[in-house]
């Protein structure tokens, strides 16, 4: 049967502008509105697939949990989870757990008790050895963006690893051997990953050698502010920082501009998410980019579509690729020959 | 009792910090850890009131509905709803409704069936007029952001003709006096209030008359694009757009880059929202700001305090100052006098 997405390609226009358009609350010029008028009818489309799971006696709700909503990461994540969700005929529930840990649990419960069909699970902070039983207990959720080591369920991850190699090598190629790290620590998968992937860059990249100093805390503005405080004060030597999310690139953009250092003459910056508007910047930021609109459709494929009688696919683990996005907050500079201790971590 | 923002005041941190702290989310340095503990110790303060209510046996749970999550504003209303409930011991489950009429009328019966406690309602289009009955069936159900018009319930808005006051005033002192406006037309309460605080505005303060050209869609970044070229294409005698949302503001700072117009020097911009990080922005852009935090817990206030017996409380309509964000997006130019149309609205 053909799906929205196909109509939209038909009509040359975006999925979001056909759903749009086809509840009505979006105005479009004739030829648009004709163009998918005749996808819809070439196609035998049928909108609305929620009101035939209705005709069929019971609802199709999955469940979204997330440990905040305001971050642009997690508002796109949802969102892409969302606009999924809608293409599949199902309706999402979306709970925030501000990463309390009797909210995960309850939430983690609710399938348990066949309040909803499945949940897609995120969390971010580290004490998460509790919900692991939990996870195996609810069965039918999907860990997504970061992990619960142990826990029986299918996991879907942006590539950090690539992510942070993708970082080192640019910044290793642009001449930095002293570089400063900010970002979550080795207790969460994707700091752990992302920092794993970049010392293995500058090892591959960095000739006569490099000094890399990590900060670490959350990814918040308040962490990136106070992590890149910490960095300059001891490290003033640094020529570039890798802030592991939009928000810490926001809190280090802010704590460069009460030092008046300027990007990228002083110092550079390197970011990942890429969800926040930083081609509109003053300096536009150079950053990895999420494949959000890909993790929130893999997700929601991943806990429609998997047999969860089988073992094999309940630890599956699906790992998204990540791209570099260039922009202008890292300079060139001339590698300095001094550095040759490898590396230095100090939280 | 002490709240949650008590004891940040207290403490000398904001209410987030406390409430990390509290969910072990969050490592501080000692001596903010010690002051949290003081101030919490000092006022008494219980938290974790979800435990609390969980022990009485019920659940304390309330819903939102938004049009979207994506749009800056709408996470960031969510969250400040999300963190609003949290103080108040409630929890808040969230829908999207992409403004899908189903939706809508689905989750407003949810209250009638008494499935939650009450409704945070938030919708974006303009064809409303069937919800009206859904809403006077539920009761505690709180409009927020945009009217339905004709309903029985008690209603936030921010203080949309103020802003667009502030905006028309603000331009018409800086002598512009051919404007673009793009926004949504006076189906949408929005748009409405704005439009007519900007059209006062310019009554009150551009001597010499003015010509106003009005373009409307919805508050999306393609319609910021498409409602600029439009505006450019057919008036390139204006001075200064007035853009009705943060999402209008990026798709008319894309249009603009096509055609090589610089910000200030070839065209003014006022925004409206200032959720994005507009400060961080090439030509930080001067925007009306929401006060969204104000209005997440006023919301949330409103839900749990209103007498549903009482018909007065129940039409009750609150309004929330905004504030004119002054950055560098609008220049001064000097008055030209040929200007003497009043102005002129088209679609």
């Amino acid at each position: 049967m053909a799906n929205l997405k196909q109509v939209a390609e038909r009509a040359g226009v975006s999925p979001a502008t056909v759903s749009r358009y086809l509840n009505g609350s979006l105005s479009l010029p004739e030829p648009t509105r004709e163009a998918i008028e005749n996808a819809i009818r070439a196609l035998n489309y049928h909108p609305n697939p929620f009101a035939r799971s209705l005709s069929r006696g019971r609802t199709d709700q999955i469940q979204m949990v997330v440990p905040e909503i305001k971050a642009p990461f997690f508002a796109a994540l949802v969102a892409a989870v969302e606009n999924a969700a809608f293409e599949r005929g199902q309706e999402l529930a979306i709970s925030v757990t501000l990463n309390r840990p009797g909210r995960e649990q309850r939430y983690l419960d609710s399938v348990s008790d066949r309040h909803v069909d499945g949940l897609i699970f995120v969390t971010n902070h580290p004490e998460v050895a509790p919900l692991k039983s939990r996870i195996d207990a609810a069965r039918r959720v999907v860990l997504l963006d970061e992990d619960v080591p142990g826990a029986t369920a299918p996991r879907l991850f942006c590539d950090n690893d690539s992510g942070g190699y993708l970082a080192g090598q640019y910044l290793a190629r642009h001449g930095h051997r002293a570089i400063g790290v900010i970002g979550t620590g080795d207790e969460m998968h994707s700091g752990a990953a992302r920092f794993q992937g970049f010392s293995r860059a500058l090892d591959d990249s960095a000739d006569g050698g490099y000094r890399v100093h990590r900060k670490t805390g959350s990814y918040t503005i308040e962490d990136g502010s106070r992590l890149c405080a910490e960095l300059l004060d001891e490290h003033p030597g640094i020529t570039a920082i890798f802030a592991m999310s939009d928000e810490l690139v926001i809190g280090t953009l802010d704590e460069l501009a009460r030092r008046d250092l300027r990007v990228p003459d002083d110092i550079s910056i390197i970011g990942f998410d890429d969800i926040l508007p930083l081609d509109y910047f003053a300096t536009p930021i150079t950053a990895i980019r999420q494949p959000v609109e890909a993790l929130g459709a893999k997700a929601v494929e991943i806990l429609l579509n998997t047999d969860w009688e089988d073992p094999a696919a309940c630890s599956r683990v699906e790992i998204l690729p990540v791209t570099l996005v260039e922009r202008s907050s890292v300079a060139s500079v001339p590698p300095a020959p001094q550095a040759t201790v490898q590396h230095e971590s100090n939280r």
